[in-house]
């Protein structure tokens, strides 16, 4: 994800590229060009030392795209903050910080007032498609009984890691098994996803239910990084319903696996509000994540400059909009 | 219009209702509850002087839905802006007032922070379907070559005023003369449109096409207030078309005709983006026109009174969000 972000904002007009920083202590020294798969130097060079990267470089923002958990994030948050950079984050728990880290965010809150900078996490999911979205459609609503959104994606394009933490190529029993140890996750982000919608609409909700089902192929699935036969686990189909009144009133719905298309299941994203009035969205295949998420996270960039101090998800913020002038013009005094 | 947003605000805790005022003369002295249809009275008589309405009941936020144009909307917006009274105004034209009225907006902004109150434009469209709901979904692309949504809908639910402002019934060569003499308006908003994506991406335009196409029926199309006899106008084509480097970047169409479905046309919402990535997003049948903008006016009070002073285009606040919850809990000190 750094690596096209990093090529994103080398083409955007009205930023500039002052600094990489890599947790892999293994690329630091090396140019951030090289780095991220270009064919020519960049003239900077990764480093190691975010503290003194950021003291020599002054940046004005920071994306900050190195891990999924507010606990891997938080040490190169607070180090932003404190010398006076604003951050945007795409790790997912950062979408809606308080959800898993209430006494967190608002020291981070407090912390980006004192150092006068914004702090925003952002993506594709959480960040988008399953709560900035279904909020926005909630707004034609006067009412709403429930929300339902659904994200079938197709993981081929990915590798090792994520398709590991989904259960590919697992047996049923094994993905059960890896679903109770922790080591298949599912999706990151429902419980952050649940936060925004709910209190953006002013919802109070009791509870919130996950499953994580083994999505079991009947036939071959074969991309680039794994190969699954016929009765083994294609991958993980995880939903998210939060109650009220003990009623089910948001459910969303994600199931990760590998080319879905070979067993007839269309990609795509689907929101659909049981309200006054009533409404259905879908787009079909899926806007894909990992390029959406590189563009919201520099999209955002102008949004987050504008909007003066403090801690924000990306309900609080004006839309994202793709950034197609100089980015300096579209940022405004807050 | 007024009546349904009357009725919802009724309905939503948090808010309440302290006076009416109706252009119409006629309706000035009425019980407000009469007045919108209801069976019992609420207690406020509709009034017809404005100034004196707003220097009694010192209302925090107004909502203005008397009419299309600023020509027509201004002496409105003013008197309760100069009273220290926040606008929601459903005026189409209000939705990018800088586009037809560049001065007077200068001017209505200045004075909204003189007078420390916000002021925005909303509705369907123009507000949210061809503008604020394109502009959100460019936030996940990284560039951008051209985009065109189109809303279909059903004109069957619409009295003798809309219905004329389309042609409706028309022979295709009196249409024509009604474009011509300006009796046939065809959509109110797509320039407004076209301003607020275009500010939002960054993106200057050379010119805007606009055309405006009888809708011929093949049929007898037959509706509460009309019925259109095959050979006439069953509604108006209207199309708008910006141009950047002499190419169309942003295509928006807006076919509004009586009962589509009887030539197989499906009504819905349709948003498509050629760029990186490529995306679409659509929903049948479309949004609800008049339900949709009642409830987004409604919706928008605790965003407006959260955004501090000054004049606001939806894509300068955050995200509307259906208001489920105690409109004061949803609304923070700006």
């Amino acid at each position: 994800m750094g690596s096209g972000i990093l090529r994103l904002i080398l083409r955007k007009p009205g930023l500039a590229f002052v600094g990489a920083f890599a947790r892999r202590s293994e690329r630091a020294g090396m140019d951030a060009g090289r780095a991220i798969g270009l064919d020519h130097d960049l003239g900077i060079d990764v480093e190691a030392d975010l503290a003194a990267l950021v003291a020599r470089t002054r940046p004005d923002v920071a994306i900050q795209a190195t891990c999924s958990t507010i606990k891997e994030a938080a040490d190169e948050i607070t180090t932003l903050i404190s010398r006076g950079v604003h951050v945007i984050s795409i790790a997912e728990e950062m979408a809606f910080p308080a959800c898993h880290a209430l006494q967190w965010a608002e020291k981070i809150r407090a912390q980006a007032i004192e150092h006068g900078v914004g702090v925003l996490g952002t993506g594709i999911n959480p960040g988008f498609m399953l709560d900035f979205l279904v909020v926005a459609l909630t707004g034609v609503c006067s009412d709403i009984e429930s929300i339902t959104a659904k994200r079938v994606n197709d993981l081929s394009p990915f590798g090792p890691s994520v398709l590991t933490s989904q259960g590919v190529g697992l047996t049923p029993e094994a993905f059960r098994a890896g679903v109770e140890d922790g080591s298949v996750v599912g999706h990151i982000g429902f419980p952050e996803s649940i936060h925004m919608i709910c209190r953006a609409v002013g919802w109070e909700f009791e509870r919130i239910e996950q499953s994580r089902e083994p999505i079991v192929s009947s036939v071959r699935r074969q991309a680039a990084f794994v190969t699954v036969e016929p009765g083994r686990v294609a991958g993980c189909l995880h939903t998210a319903t939060a109650y009220r009144n003990d009623k089910p009133v948001i459910r969303l719905i994600h199931p990760q696996q590998l080319l879905p298309a070979l067993e007839g299941e269309e990609t795509g994203d689907y929101i659909e509000i049981s309200g006054t009035p009533p409404l259905r969205l879908s787009g079909s295949p899926e806007i894909p994540g990992g390029e959406a998420t590189v563009a919201l996270a520099v999209n955002m960039i102008p949004r987050l400059l504008s909007a003066g101090p403090g801690l924000f998800t990306m309900t609080d913020l004006p839309p994202p909009a793709a950034l197609l002038g100089d980015a300096r013009a579209l940022t405004r005094a807050p």
